[in-house]
């Protein structure tokens, strides 16, 4: 239980751990997560999953329960000025964990799921995570240039919905064609108010590019469009608003 | 029409500009904005704006149209390099323009509104700028504490909807007294379901701080709560994803 002290910055381990907390796309090379802060692990906890290591300031570990302090089968302490060097916050937190990535799933061909195509923004592409998991929606499938999906700043604004979630990157527009359920595409021009359509359940909505909007190849594929009602004129939604939208009309349209 | 040609970046108005720019309350300072790339540019047009001065890069004067180069009274050419150390953009843009802030307005009373309690970040209080204006909300009451309306980062998410919309931050959670709509808040254990709510219009949504959602003293004026349907369980929504899912439900209301 008692943590391993280390306290220099050049240990090959914490030096990893920087590199994790701070790469892009670090995790698809070490395989594994780092979660900053004590809200992510936590989420991670609820849903489960099993940290293999837990890395803690000296009030951290001091603070932490029983449970944070024996989620992982090996604990670090650091000086603060160590944990500040592995975390992305702009507060340094008391504590992470480092996480192994289940092996990347295959989609679920009938499960109720969001498509990004595309998207760029790290912020946008947590906030649809989150929506997703609060919305029912269990599956999210990224296809080839969409933001990361483990990144930190998206596993930042998921706020734990990535533990929620199957979560598949890297798919060509292809892909989609082996899912059951039908494709949802939003539309300025075409189809009907989302808000008067009866929605197919499960299904799956496509978000697009926040500049190109989603991909001719797979408007193609659409089983249907629907438009949301935007009485402001041409004033256009930022993308996660959209997905909100989409989402929470199937949810509703459940109830 | 011939735009003058600056060089040094220790020019005077350079340096202004660029503490516009960079400074998340600057405008508060300087009384005007910089509108950072043509897309804002041509928004401020589009709804009438008429700008100080055009900042331009010499392509950039090179390719604009007449009705970006004769917008402003003044112009400046500048190097590509002034450009980029004025721009917060990872690409710099080839132009921009400075626009002197309408003086101060009081909240209408009467308007469609949306309430923001203490929002902090500045993508989530850009982003709830565009969907109010996009669903036809015309009135954004920030209370003491809320994100900066006019900083580089809520104007850079809001793509325009600023010019849009009334906007009035500083207020004390006393000036909503005024307001002759009723003021709408979500909770997450009280009131009717949203999609099966009869909404009042005109209204005001109360959009709350991201960790501590909204405050006790704007629950207590409160005309009704709203719950949000989120059969994915304990999963929370983002607030700009929530706000989006409202503004929405009382846009569709009104079709």
């Amino acid at each position: 239980m008692t943590p391993q002290d280390i306290a220099s910055r050049d240990n090959p381990l914490i030096k990893q751990l920087r590199a994790l907390a701070h790469g892009n796309t670090a995790y698809r090379e070490q395989g594994r997560v780092w979660l900053d802060g004590d809200h992510l692990c936590r989420a991670l906890l609820a849903r489960g999953g099993r940290p293999a290591l837990g890395v803690f300031t000296a009030a951290g570990w001091d603070q932490a329960d029983d449970t944070l302090q024996g989620a992982a089968a090996r604990n670090l302490r650091v000086p603060d000025a160590l944990m500040a060097g592995i975390s992305t916050l702009d507060s340094p937190p008391r504590m992470g964990f480092v996480w192994t990535l289940p092996a990347v799933a295959a989609p679920d061909a009938q499960a109720p799921s969001v498509v990004l195509d595309r998207l760029q923004d790290a912020g946008n592409v947590g906030s649809i995570l989150r929506s997703a998991a609060a919305l029912g929606f269990s599956q999210v499938l990224a296809l080839k240039g969409t933001a990361a999906l483990w990144s930190p700043k998206v596993l930042r604004a998921g706020m734990g919905a990535h533990f929620a979630l199957r979560l598949v990157e890297g798919l060509d527009a292809e892909a989609l064609q082996a899912l059951q359920v039908p494709l949802l595409v939003t539309s300025s021009h075409q189809g009907d108010w989302l808000h008067r359509t009866a929605l197919p359940w499960p299904c799956a909505w496509v978000m697009g590019h926040e500049g190109q909007g989603v991909s001719e190849a797979l408007m193609q594929r659409a089983s249907a469009f629907v438009r949301i009602a935007q009485p402001g004129g041409e004033e256009s939604l930022n993308v996660a608003a959209a997905a909100a939208i989409c989402l929470h009309a199937s949810a509703s349209a459940r109830l």
